[in-house]
């Protein structure tokens, strides 16, 4: 079986001049023939996807062959051992239509500066919704331009029928790193002597592991790429919904990937609930349901999560019980500004489906736990917990999630949304069980603006909401039965190595005098922020003092250029850079922000003006049901294997 | 019991005006009478520990009383509830002679610069070589100034005299974060559409944990006080090695206790290695024998390993086993250059004492199994992987180990030394078990010195290393009965954002452009070092290309001010900053370093030429018996409390 991986392997090591770096013709296609899904693929027994097969004709360009775009291609699947059978023979369906179309790209930076683009002629054919139910070893060959072949070795899971959990939650703390949680706990947590006198929440978790987020065709990963990694089993590219990215012009043609959602509603009938205090059409919530290779579809996003895929026959979904959020733009009518599909009031298509509606956090905490929920408390991002609760001023913007312009003062937290979300889906699923996705969306928002005390506050956040959902679960008397995760879906380059004496900083008056006023290893001292005596919030862990005059050294390594003065940023989200000259898309440090700072000059290109993702590994915190299934060090698509091995998802034959 | 600890907590919050950040009177003593072992110590049944006691009297400052140093403090100990005893009555000892000394230190900044120390005049009683033996929580009282007392409760942890382990390695990579190794992989290992074809040896491991490294009095760690908490379950301050850090002028008189080598050798009889890429006296090897509060003391530190401590009675301490490394000049004797303890050769007091000695690869792959070895293989630090395989004229310097001015050219690796040491431990230990440290020590020097390519090339030879040893100890037929637990000492603010095409890089001409060379997100595109074909190096998996077009976009957050190409530095480890005006203590951007590059402002202090250490919790991977008491989240001291319960070093009484 080996071999054939092998051999996979082999070719694609020869197609040297496509392997171009900064841009590539098509991700996971090194070949002139392309198959999605691609090699190295693995399927959960059962899973729907759809296969797209392209064939490329360079017409200029390093790979240029003077061929035309074959259209007499043809597609064989084998299991094992066995003898290739058609497409059409092996899932018996009807052969599909000849597509054609061209894209152009660039072959590095040169060319782009030198305007000259390559241009390739495509053809194309797709197959929808088919499946493999038996465990194994396939391999799906490709045989174009006479003779040519791109093999696939495609891999069916083993079969886990049975099911170990009758609910999962998976927190997603968005951009979190091991590093950020060390922070967050210096912050939070009183140490005394080395010694801290309370844990995170996540610290107490009884599993720990390592998950590696590479995307398929680029080291680096997004949101929209890793939570469909995360929920689908299948690596994707940057941008990508639940599908494979292919080269046609339409960004609704992708051949998708069925989601752990999707699954577990379809062969359950168990309850979906969605929770995340980004704008409800962002990445994380949008990759349960939606396919589309381009994440900022937001209308069509909206749409997807009352009724799933329409323009192809797909998975069947009533949509998830719980939508919490923000994001009101593209739910309030466009008469009132709103952003939505077809034009439509996405409250009215909600509320007709059965949906109560709540808009802020007394409603949220008064509705009853009897009837499906829509909660949009919003527009745009949810404020975040500094704001909400320390610097509550930020608040007065025209962010009504009404759209009538007023502020959207009485908004709930994570914490509030996720325990009602637990109280609905509890009540309404009786014994089918439920899955949870709730995501801590504004740390990688407020690590991106470099506003460090924003995300750290937002962590700590995720941290008190797992810490009442483990409560809440004890208290339903489901928590031997619920499997908590705790994960992210990327990293940011940042750490902590330091403390910085802002008076001191403050009071120097020159560049590397300010530099003076950072103190490491033993001058960097202890915490700061939990010395005014009692927690101000209840029994939760947060700073008492987000102000001190010794501040953490921390940052990210990849910046725009920017004004450091390692204060809390009481004024609202940080903006480190802004254009002098508007829609240049050339940023400098924003001359408003980190007054009597030290002026840094970013690594980034100069359109940048904020940070960007990193490499790392991130943690993964497991607890309940299957939890030993998490351990240790594995790829982001096996968090969803994991998971539907413990619901037991696995299918060996059509049901 | 918990409420004892909260009164200690309430009186040192109280102690406001001492807990300055940047500068501290005496860490770990925030009131006016200090305690060591302070509050929050941990102990293994039995450990031999030292306790020093001071009364300060601040003559000037914000802490100042007028009041004269107490000469009639006294001190008790009190089990649990049982009552109070005098030190000298509970641990049936002479009462110790009142030492007095004083010191000055600066409450901040601005009165380091206004040059106003602020002076303490101290009195001090130190009592030596004690321990406890039951299991419990203590209450350490200090009563001074006529009625002031400081608590220190202390903690016994519960007994486990069952040993479960014969063997225990213990690899440390120096500075190794998660970001580090996702890199490392990145760089070392194929991956096909997102997924590895091959994995880290420590992603193998079966046990994941994380470590927080917090400093006693700091935030931030040394590889010092670090290694101190791994070795001895204490934790301490900067520069410490096996001690508590006192006030007094010497740094040979600090309250000590005991390492996990000296415990383990001195209840089993069980063989003690040690193995490091660094000089033999540096800090991370050093610990585990060494006690001073100043790791400066090479010449010391290495006359313990031989010796032991030998100023006051202490353990029963004969030497390691093996001591592989570099540090020659700590060896050899004065009459070449040599810097040695009392002037002497230690290559012959070593060679008195039994051993044999080696000087390069050769012999040390020749060596016999049956004798004690001690292997000195350059002066200075080992050379790096990078120079021994790849840009070997590099090793062309005077480093020769003999002290002979010749070089170094013949030197082994991490994973010659490592293999070789378990030979002779796992020869001459019989039934006697052996405990080895091998340290990759130049995962932290080079990150230091923003040399990522040399520090990626040793974690890969510390992987490599750990590959090795767990194949050799199969075949020695002891991997069962050997615990193996790889982990780090403390992180660098280290990750990995993307792509660099240097060839665009190097043909801009202004600093905004050359920042377009960075490709983010899609456009980081695939790892460039696994492209040209086979491997190398046999089996091992390091990069076939360091030297690609296409780079990673890489590098730390706290830095002096340099330049960067993001290009191997083929000359030998990089110097990124150099002073303009010799021993101005002033750093700017090395002008022959990163040519081509961004010039890039630091934000470090000026004196600094090299990055620091950071924050971050640090991963643990464990495997073998007892690997599962270290998976999960906790303090660096645990693997130390961990390694004894798995040895059985837990004593109820005197032996």
């Amino acid at each position: 079986m080996k071999s054939v991986r092998s051999i996979a392997l082999a070719a694609a090591a020869l197609a040297g001049a496509a392997s171009a770096q900064h841009f590539q013709r098509l991700g996971t296609c090194p070949a002139l023939g392309c198959v999605f899904p691609p090699d190295q693929a693995d399927f959960l027994a059962g899973q729907y996807f759809d296969i797209r097969l392209e064939v490329h004709a360079p017409v200029n360009g390093s790979e240029a062959n003077g061929l035309q775009p074959d259209e007499k291609f043809t597609f064989t699947i084998a299991k094992g051992d066995e003898e290739a059978k058609s497409v059409t023979e092996y899932f018996e369906i009807e052969d599909s239509k000849l597509e054609r179309w061209n894209f152009t790209w660039f072959e590095d930076l040169f060319a782009r500066d030198a305007k000259k683009p390559s241009l390739v002629n495509v053809t194309s054919k797709a197959y929808r919704r088919v499946a493999l139910y038996e465990p194994g070893e396939y391999t799906a060959t490709l045989s174009y331009n006479n003779g040519a072949t791109t093999k696939a070795t495609w891999l069916v899971r083993d079969l886990a029928e049975e099911r170990r959990a009758k609910n999962i939650i998976l927190f997603i703390g968005d951009g979190m790193t091991t590093n950020m949680i060390t922070a967050a706990r210096l912050i939070g947590h009183k140490s005394v002597n080395g010694k801290y006198q309370s844990k995170m929440q996540m610290d107490k978790f009884p599993v720990l592991g390592h998950q590696m987020t590479h995307s398929i065709d680029s080291f680096i990963t997004d949101s929209a790429n890793s939570a469909s990694a995360l929920y689908t089993g299948h690596k994707s590219s940057v941008n990508c919904l639940g599908v494979y990215a292919d080269s046609s012009k339409s960004p609704f043609d992708d051949p998708k990937v069925e989601t752990i959602a999707e699954i577990f509603h379809r062969l359950t009938g168990g309850l979906i609930g969605i929770v995340s205090t980004a704008y409800l059409a962002d990445a994380t919530p949008a990759a349960l349901t939606a396919h589309t290779r381009d994440r900022s579809q937001y209308e069509h996003v909206i749409d997807t999560f009352l009724h799933g895929i329409t323009n192809y026959t797909w998975t069947n979904w009533t949509g998830p019980d719980v939508l919490f959020g923000g994001g009101a733009e593209n739910f309030y009518s466009p008469k009132l500004g709103g952003e939505t599909y077809q034009d439509k009031d996405y409250y009215e298509e909600f509320s007709k489906a059965g949906y109560q509606l709540l808009h802020n956090r007394t409603s949220l905490l008064n509705a009853p736990n009897s009837d499906r929920a829509l909660g949009v408390f919003t527009v745009s991002n949810m404020a975040k917990w500094l704001d909400r609760n320390v610097y509550r001023k930020n608040l007065n913007q025209s962010l009504s999630p009404t759209g009538d312009k007023t502020a959207a003062l009485d908004q709930p937290g994570l914490k509030e949304m996720t325990l009602k979300a637990i109280d609905i889906l509890h009540e309404r699923s009786g014994d089918k069980g439920f899955f949870l996705m709730s995501e801590a969306a504004s740390i990688d928002k407020m690590m991106h603006a470099l506003d460090y005390d924003r995300a750290l506050g937002e962590l700590l956040e995720l941290d008190d909401t797992i810490n009442a959902t483990v409560a809440k679960l004890k208290t339903l008397g489901c928590d031997k039965e619920t499997l908590i995760l705790v994960t992210a879906d990327h990293g940011h380059g940042f750490d902590v190595m330091g403390s910085v004496d802002t008076a001191y900083l403050a009071a120097q008056d020159t560049q590397r005098k300010k530099r003076d006023a950072v103190g490491t290893y033993q001058n960097s001292g202890l915490s700061q922020y939990q010395t005014t005596g009692n927690l101000t919030l209840g029994g939760s862990n947060f700073p008492s003092n987000w102000d001190p005059r010794y501040t953490l050294f921390q940052g990210l390594m990849a910046d725009p250029d920017r004004r450091e003065n390692w204060s809390v940023h009481k004024d609202g989200p940080r903006k480190p850079a802004v254009e002098i000259v508007e829609d240049s898309e050339d940023f400098y440090a924003n001359p408003k922000d980190g007054k009597g700072g030290l002026l840094l000059n970013g690594t980034l290109p100069v359109e940048n003006d904020q940070g960007v993702h990193s490499l790392t590994d991130v943690p993964v915190f497991a607890m309940g049901p299957c939890q030993d299934l998490f351990g240790g060090v594995y790829n982001s698509i096996d968090i969803f294997f994991g998971m539907a091995e413990c619901f037991g998802l696995g299918r060996g034959k059509p049901e």
